[in-house]
């Protein structure tokens, strides 16, 4: 197991007793690609450490909807997947693999005992929280204030620099759960974008092709 | 200066010398109704916490178009009032008061150190930001998942409850700023609900004269 060191910047601040605990349950794990990331018997995870791959968090409205709140890459840590440890937390996110993925696992209680004894360990935690935090309230300002051609021009560009190519494996499916917008509606848009020449739809799959004019039309969406 | 010990729920886990530190800083402050509220010159206000009164979080995008993110009574404590110190905050958010308004301010420099010094304070903190955060996802889902009446009959009901009347002295353009609405928005769907008999509206004010429909109309948004 490699250190956590580089993981952690609190790492320096904690005793050798602290270290050695959370070094010692930390726990390798994988998800393939498309596999749904489900918590234990208690419904938590806990704390999620991105090594390769990608993870999608998303909600889910009671309707079915669902809407992707961010993506975690390799580095990244998911605070929410031990959303159980974090009192005052009231909604639930969901997670999904959509790569083949690599994480390091911290069970829930062990990250718990480690936030109620240092304090640098709580400030950490609060400082990703507002993190992510920030996401949410800039997706919410885009949701409220910007049109939805902007803002799937904008994710169509985002998919292809994930996986650095201009041809796109999503469904329109996928694409209306991560704008939170109904299926026909997506796909009414995307045979709007084909005749402007934006893109060319194909048997699942999709060809950006015309990457300058998606990017003026996103730009709209970020001002 | 009273004690601030039924404020935070931590204080018998500081030591004396935080819990000096934390008395001795707080300073009683009033502001008129209708007042904004801003920072100092490092556009820093600190801590807020609410004696009397009901101060209002919201937003404002690029263009203009406020969103109230939740309000704040007696009791409750604003953190975004000290976001300068809380790192990872990458948007604004902007208070106003919507009464008379005492509040007593702890400066954030000095709820910094306590932060950094104990664990209780830090994890308080998260816990806080987590309720905001939760009140601002179920916002999100609201927005993505409801219709606008039923968004707008379950304001004029809270409305009402804060004020314990049926008559509301709040403008179309308030409201639209609530609801991060068009304020042309919400006057089509006032005349609507005038029409349904579910308010009547005057100078300067509306009467909720169909209670139980609008809380049937409310409950669909509440599912």
């Amino acid at each position: 197991m490699e250190s956590l060191e580089r993981y952690f910047p609190f790492w320096p601040r904690l005793s050798t007793a602290l270290q050695n605990r959370l070094q010692s349950a930390a726990r390798e794990r994988h998800f393939a690609k498309s596999e749904p990331i489900r918590g234990g018997e208690d419904g938590c995870l806990g704390l999620l450490l991105v090594k390769f791959g990608q993870l999608r968090v998303f909600t889910v409205s009671a309707e079915g909807k669902e809407l992707t709140l961010y993506r975690l890459l390799p580095g990244d840590l998911c605070l929410f997947s031990a959303s159980c440890i974090l009192p005052g937390i009231r909604f639930d996110v969901l997670l999904s693999a959509e790569q083949d993925t690599t994480v390091l696992q911290i069970p829930a209680q062990v990250y718990r005992s480690l936030m109620q004894e240092s304090a640098a360990v709580a400030n950490y935690t609060s400082e990703l929280m507002a993190a992510h935090f920030s996401d949410v309230m800039w997706l919410m300002d885009q949701i409220l204030n910007q049109k939805l051609d902007s803002r799937l021009a904008a994710l169509l560009l985002e998919e292809s620099e994930l996986i650095s190519s201009d041809t796109l494996t999503v469904t329109h499916e996928q694409l209306a759960n991560h704008l939170g917008s109904p299926r026909e509606t997506i796909t009414r848009m995307l045979r709007y974008f084909q005749n402007e020449g934006l893109v060319r739809l194909g048997r699942g799959k999709m060809v950006l092709t015309g990457r300058r004019q998606l990017l003026i039309l996103a730009q709209n969406s970020r001002r």
